[in-house]
């Protein structure tokens, strides 16, 4: 998408976001248009909370406009905002990929389960009948926890910081997916096949480890949300240890994919 | 603004129209941005006259909207649509570029005569003292005719198939330039400086002339608001005849920058 792509017959897509100024989506998502030959273009949309709901009515009426990213700190607001909001997200309770139908309906889905779960499949490694163990219970490790249900894991344990955010992200689990055995988990990730860190600890350097690195086993895959740094302390030990590892960064690659597909851009 | 430019410090800027995909402006802004170093890009929003006010609602809330050009069949309705309008837009009824201030109220002017009149000077020749014979009523030949009365004009005589609309336009006119000798005119140019032809006349091969070819003199000098085709058969016949020619096109080019400027995309 050059200046000279952009016409008339341009179709329109955005991210909203406050802030805005450090969203990598447009350059992500518009070479990504350019690979297939995809006559849109994604621009950032700086929207804050209480813009969000009147921003949303004005797209509704932009009939070359394809849909939207949603990001921080949209993504539970958009799911009321929402006409229609696919199972995934309703059950995390947050949308972060909104499809504008012809007519002005929106249509949103949440992605960043499903975006974890695609690159784990992109790397050769498929969850189903694995056990996990979980860090975090925010809203990262609930649609990462929803995504690996749907994909058919054996069992999973969540261990988080305050116990009662764990248990509540269990239960909805449970509640969810009935068959499931779920259950809270402490520090250590013995024993567990899949070893997920989901929550923020290791972006800065002398965050506390988000589990018992000391636990760690050769026959367990590590795998990470944090995208910066790209090899976190996590993934530096889980390597140390003979563990196969996941970085953050092919969760993004394939959540663009989805999203693109999500907003019918690309089929 | 390649793919890569568009980054999440981009500034948004829109063109505003139904249909949509026919506009060039995208192209044309984007270059000019492009020339200038600016960190913005253009793109088309296609909006139906009964979603305008509704579009315009969101777009007050993107915070990294700069404004946009609003054309057929906005140009009207987007004067009572403004916060504020300029004292040119509110004398012609209409607007065609919006500047978005910080906080989210829109200004509205109207550049259509202007980029007319800076056309013509950028071709080198100042309307000022001359004598104006204008073929047209209509939105376009109404904003050249203002710009005309603000660039100096010794007189103007206006012609157009209903002549009630010459005299409408005209009344109006002399009412804000009590001052400008204003007369309605026949089919013939006869004696005056500046010959302009501001209706559609000439855009399609079958077209009858706008005002009679062969009432034209050496030393007029005749000016077009048609852009496509490039030579009207009016601008052929004033070649012929020795007189100096204006095409539609460089009045696009010097609107252009009078918009980016309005919307302070460049200084």
């Amino acid at each position: 998408m050059t200046e000279r792509d952009i016409t008339g017959r341009t179709r329109i897509y955005g991210i909203l976001a406050d802030p805005i100024h450090h969203v990598k989506t447009p350059e992500v998502m518009n070479a990504l248009f350019a690979r297939h030959g995809v006559d849109g273009v994604l621009v950032p949309f700086h929207v804050t909370a209480d813009g969000l709901a009147t921003l949303l009515s004005g797209l509704r009426r932009m009939e070359n406009f394809g849909g939207f990213i949603a990001t921080v700190p949209h993504k539970t607001a958009m799911l009321d905002l929402c006409d229609v909001a696919e199972p995934e997200a309703r059950l995390i309770g947050a949308v972060n990929c909104v499809r504008r139908e012809p007519g002005g309906s929106m249509t949103g889905a949440m992605l960043d389960g499903i975006g974890f779960v695609e690159g784990l499949r992109a790397a050769g490694y498929d969850p189903a009948e694995r056990s996990v163990y979980l860090a975090g219970a925010g809203g990262a490790a609930k649609a990462i926890a929803f995504a690996l249900a749907g994909a058919g894991i054996a069992r999973i344990a969540i261990a988080n910081r305050s116990r009662d955010k764990a248990e509540a992200l269990g239960a909805a689990l449970a509640a969810a997916r009935p068959d499931l055995p779920v259950s809270v988990a402490g520090f250590s990730p013995e024993g567990e096949d899949l070893v997920i860190n989901a929550t923020s600890l290791g972006m800065r350097p002398d965050d506390p480890p988000p589990l018992d690195l000391g636990a760690l086993q050769a026959d367990q895959v590590v795998a990470e949300v944090i995208m910066d740094p790209e090899r976190t302390p996590l993934l530096k030990a889980a390597a140390a240890r003979g563990c196969r590892t996941q970085p953050g960064r092919p969760m993004l690659a394939s959540q663009i994919e989805l999203m693109a597909r999500h907003m019918r851009a690309i089929s």
